[in-house]
């Protein structure tokens, strides 16, 4: 059977490690690693809402997302020198917001906002993955921040959600794509699934030659069985 | 069986029409209609490619989208006033481009940038969709415009390409839904194939719950019959 | 006598044809065509007005103005793209609306802001002027949507106004200039005026040579008959 | 006879007066006074063309306009941070750049830019004419900077260029209006000509009710003596 | 003894000008001068504090710094087309509001905000040190307008302040660097002090080589009897 | 003895941490903590110059700082959300590169330019001496690979520099603020300095009220102190 490049099965995510409160001030704050990317997730809350939820008692949650300018081989130039904020960065960050929306009931929740800020400190692929598990477990300290000072009563937060990378590189599914394999991968597909394995998010792109539906189910089934393991991984941490 | 709001079939895509050289400098200039949903789109010819393909005899697509004012309900405030694209904006035509750019053969194409502008006229659901299946004919058009003047001697596009959005109401898989349907949606996905029926790209977004694999089984089978009906309508226009 | 180029009499203004309700959302909706030269204006009402009329009682009328990429031979670079807007654009959008306000009472309006957009779809000379025209009919479209829904119970339009440009090619005296006529002219003027031929709006430069008085008198009078047949024309359909 | 607040008859133009030479860097540096309106307009040269003039042998011509925060009663806010040039800047500035090319003989200039920079340090009304006929004294001096240099052989300046505003305020035609005088104006109107009289450019604007052809001719008279009043006053200087 | 270019000695600042009520319209508007560099400095006033000073009772001073495009030998492009304010501009408009804040009893200004405004006419050196002058003694008269009205009962200004630079140039400390003493300084220093002799602020920074405490020590004895000088000058004024 | 807040003596620096090669692609990648203070600086290398530099064989150094949004208790808005660099880190930036550009020959370093980046992780205040000295240390390293893989054949740094605030708190006069001492200080004064005690660069601003010249004497001997066991430290690590 051909090995990856790196020596893992095809099934098999890049080590996983989370540091907690990484930083002091935000609630929630995650050093979260696959493999060599290296995120920085922090949660930050507000008690204000956006004008469209005023006075609803309901609350939302939202995302940014940024490389820092050393965090890839070639140097990331700084949106603000650019003008504007890059196309890939601005999809990124509404993906996190989307998906992480999707775990919260807002009633619950109370008029608050949630700031998610995804800071990629090394890149080398799934920094969008990473980004949304690291922001899931950055959310739910900031959640349980709210929790041990009474602020809430009732834990907001419906499933944990978790996101991994899969695709197919030399006609070969893969799970947690690196940036080696990711360059070169015929398919790319980012999968949000929550602890129970349903579909919150599916994001898949024909790179070299469109797919088959077959390749699909495959390639659903690994990110279903990676999931899991990251939620029950991270939640025990 | 429940009824959709418009009296449609669950399978059935809104009426489809296309209007051909609808304005006269663009090679290719189509007029798209998904049902209420209006959208021109344009394909330019530069003979020119950007910076990191010089040299090398290959080509480019490249594609922008944006809503006139006027478009929808609420006016659209313009980009230019808010002081940068929007979000939305940016993320749906990253899609437009990349899928347009998986029909074609760039070596074939030459070092040319084929530029798509896909300009909302009446929005009413579906208007990435739309942009998509529209801006596939208006490069077919700019790329017989290179052939019939002999500025390239093979036809350099694949397979064509279409779009439409599948999704779930009140329970109900429904194709190509609507501006009500789409914001009372559980879950929304658009599918963009080609004419053999293989996948492209695939965006699903749980709106209101996470959904289930088999749902998106059956989402992607109603999907690929309804792309295929549109790109045989379209190729016979 | 010197023929034009293509075929008009001195005098004669392309054929206007003007396409109402040309979108579903907007009150007014017009697509306005003078020759080849093709506008979609559409008008649209906000219950409020600038903060500098606040609590007067009277409303505003504010207009923009865009020309598609595909709307000319060379494709348009959007302003979103060069992070400006342009500053003919700028000075256009200035002279529809200031051309457009003197039509009304603000008064009778009420505190509501009327929004004209004038979007280029294709361009051949005579934007500006057949977007103030255009803008006229679509005015008075919401207006007229306002009426039929008792909002306002006086009609606030006092005057009809429309557009035409006149100027000086070879030395001849010609009416509404073509792109071709235009970019070779030696002198272009813009006139608006009202049904009864009182001037609102006067814009004439020199492009080759400095122009004398009697040359000014001739084209004004050339303008006039114009518009006042625009006008009938369009307040018929 | 009605006469003016500051006891001018109607068809006197405010004191002119010119400092040349009013800062050291700029070949022409000019502070034009209109009455209480002061303009610094300077004019700089560079050896090098934009680039849809490149290697023809002619030069060209640009201007800006701006207004220093102090030069009005209420502070002017600075562009940068509105975060764009505003529309009126823009139009006069263009305004400004198109009637000052009207004055050169291109070829004679040979590839060089004339940048003109007009700051408005004061303004009572009529800053875009003082910034033309500013303009034009520091034009003038940057081209004999080049001929005093043998840099050129032949003076580029075919006739001078000069401007005033004329309106209607109460009924009454007037010449050179100052800030109070325009604020309550019928008609507004911006006249450049040339000293033999000729038009350069004419923008009439209806402030309150649209105008007679008439009106019209009657300013157009009082402008044309102003003008070559002041020109003939400025040349001697 | 080594003779400055101009033949200066060492410890002698450039000849002084103050110009007041160079413009009308703002309370405090200074012409200043050391040498050939002048800078106009107004000081407006508004009835309101920014949000975070709100219902104190307090007032604020903020300034903003810009140079006119001719005033330099080499065209200055205006930050709006540039897109963004220069770096430097940025810091030295701090400088000047946090220095000139230091001057007022906010408490005794009440809920105004005083606007500083210093823009280069001519530079040669020492723009930002002749801007803290000009923009101390704008501020006074703007003071003294408030006072001689009963808006305000005591005079805010606790100390004068005035600025100056030194450096070194070949080894030879030197007071009040024009522009080519500047770009040829082994060290330059911008030194902030009340008329008492105080220090408001020091920037001091190596050009070519680190430099020694006591080189420190004798450019700050330079400065404070610099400074002295001018603060004595410009009051008696 | 009256002691500070976190138990330090007043001449003493917070706990100095330094981890390098803190991520894999830069060639100095630096981790520095002043206490809390915790930035991330990394030198990146570019084959090139600024275009003022071209073709004179010599270097450039160039520096950009920033604080990611959860580095602070209050979540700091992006630069790109406002449109604009901030003031603050504007300045900073420009601090940072004067003062590393001090360190280096740029004849040995080559055509090369390095760009450092220095993003603040957690801020407790002095973030811009930490970014000084972390910057240092990465320059150190990124000149080191180029040593190393013999890019360059003499080392360019001609002698370390390092940075520390100093200041005054309650008239006792204390080295390295944090936070709270920072925003309670009467005077505040960043020093950077070389290892063999000579002055780069010197900012002293008085925030409360003027101080004397003897304050400063002192507060220069205790910062001349702390960086000589600053740089002895990080140069042994």
């Amino acid at each position: 059977m051909t090995k990856r490049q790196d020596g893992r099965l095809t099934t098999q995510a890049r080590p996983l490690k989370v540091t907690r409160a990484f930083t002091k001030y935000a609630p929630g704050s995650v050093l979260i690693e696959y493999g060599d990317t290296k995120v920085l997730c922090t949660a930050m809350i507000e008690n204000s809402v956006p004008r469209f939820l005023k006075d609803q008692g309901r609350g939302w949650l939202t995302a940014e997302y940024s490389m820092l300018p050393g965090s890839s081989a070639e140097r990331i130039r700084r949106d603000i020198n650019k003008g504007s904020l890059s196309g890939r960065s601005s999809e990124i960050q509404r993906l996190i917001g989307r998906s992480l929306r999707m775990a919260l009931d807002f009633d619950k929740l109370g008029e608050r906002t949630i700031y998610i800020d995804a800071d990629v400190i090394q890149a080398d692929g799934g920094t969008r993955t990473a980004s949304v598990t690291g922001g899931m477990i950055a959310l739910a300290d900031a959640v349980q921040y709210l929790l041990d000072r009474n602020e809430i009563s009732e834990n907001p937060i419906k499933e944990w959600v978790a996101a991994i990378s899969v695709g197919v590189e030399n006609g070969m599914p893969i799970t947690d794509l690196c940036y080696l394999e990711d360059s070169n991968a015929d398919l790319d597909m980012n999968v949000i699934m929550t602890e129970s394995g349903k579909i919150i998010e599916l994001q898949g792109t024909a790179e070299k030659e469109p797919f088959e539906k077959a390749v699909l189910d495959e390639l659903l089934e690994m990110a279903k069985n990676s999931i899991q393991q990251i939620i029950s991984h991270v939640k025990k941490d």
